[in-house]
């Protein structure tokens, strides 16, 4: 049985959505400070953290809190002077890894088929990878969303072997965190390889079955493992 | 009596917002048809622009909405191409006319104090001035949001009066709207010039009060209309 199918996560994955994050939280408090916010970076960046963890990323109102955290009244211009900057670091560091396209060229031409799978927000999701500039290498795409859940459950590798017409064995994912990440994959069947990167690098497996097939700290190593797994099969 | 302050909307009035909301739409049509949307551009855009004026600026699913109405299921991919698109564009379109700087310079050195007073949303508003690079500028800002209003009304030319200290022939205000902008300028006795640009440009005045006391079609044409005012005053 030969693998058929390579499926990526995105973030952390196929960019360093880690320090997207921090660049971008850091330059939005920076170009507040900039605007007048009497605060220094260091407890600025702590009670946003904060505020991230408390209220959820996709709260619109993250530098309101922060003011009003730091006792400080609301005002426009210190807070369009954070989002102003956070989204113009956002954009700047929306680029995939250096080895990203490379690595995804020699899989596809290996003859492999690509596959997105992470969870988060359908269009948001799609739109990093048209930002990337990676729309194209994949020909199957599945977010959690689309299965109404927040997270990569079993049920998102089973509706994506369904698609694709594979067995477990004919897949292969990449992903960085051990749970649920890569746990489902492993409880699925599919080949799992650890992207070790990001706010995840850290974690160890607390149990077997969190434990990856393979792991990698950066993309290209995947050819690696993709080859000695051919080799090892008939 | 001098005039010693001059009050700006933002909206067309320091940049082409309403070339930008225009190229933004297409280019995101654009990118939906590259994406697969079987649309032409002229029908699509038609759609989108009845879409915006039935949910209006702030809704966040016009391009789901789009594909609703156009009978085709839902689409991740074409969807997230159109939002990529769109804010590209807006960020490339998101820049002051070319005499915009020229002419503010000018009135600054000519000791004149600047102020934005606009409708909108206030952290938006702000975003655009410092996207625009025009904050510093402008030494009082304030957006009808502030005082729970869509529109510029009488009490927000009131509360910049108020705020400013002047009295409303001390003021200038450029807007491009006759109603409300202009003729509340009017009504509270602050000296009103129209911008002939943008969406507004081929309005005309239903009754006296809605006439601007002078009118421009570039933002330069300022500097001979105080010329002139100072000129005829003692």
């Amino acid at each position: 049985m030969k693998i058929k199918c390579v499926l990526f996560d995105i973030d952390d994955v196929l960019y360093d959505a880690s320090l997207q994050v921090e660049m971008a939280r850091l330059n939005a408090i920076r170009a507040m400070i900039e605007a007048g916010l009497p605060s220094d970076v260091e407890n600025a960046y702590r009670v946003l953290k904060e505020i991230v963890k408390e209220y959820g990323t996709d709260y619109s109102k993250h530098f309101d809190k922060l003011l009003e955290q730091l006792g400080l009244r609301w005002d426009p211009r210190v807070i369009a002077a954070g989002v102003v900057a956070y989204r113009e670091t956002n954009v700047a560091y929306l680029r995939p890894y250096p080895d990203t396209i490379t690595t995804l060229l020699k899989l596809r031409d290996l003859g492999y088929r690509l596959g997105a799978v992470s969870d988060g927000r359908t269009v948001k999701q799609w739109q990093k990878l048209i930002s990337l500039g990676l729309q194209h290498f994949f020909q199957y795409v599945l977010i959690s969303e689309e299965l109404r859940s927040e997270t990569i459950g079993p049920e998102l590798f089973k509706t994506a072997l369904d698609k694709l017409n594979l067995q477990p064995g004919e897949v292969a994912f990449i992903g960085k965190r051990l749970n649920p990440d890569i746990l489902n994959a492993n409880r699925t069947g599919i080949i799992s390889i650890r992207m070790r990167r990001g706010e995840s690098r850290s974690e160890e497996a607390k149990n077997d079955e969190m434990k990856p097939k393979y792991e990698i700290d950066k993309l290209s190593g995947i050819l690696k493992i993709v080859e000695e797994i051919e080799k090892t099969r008939p």
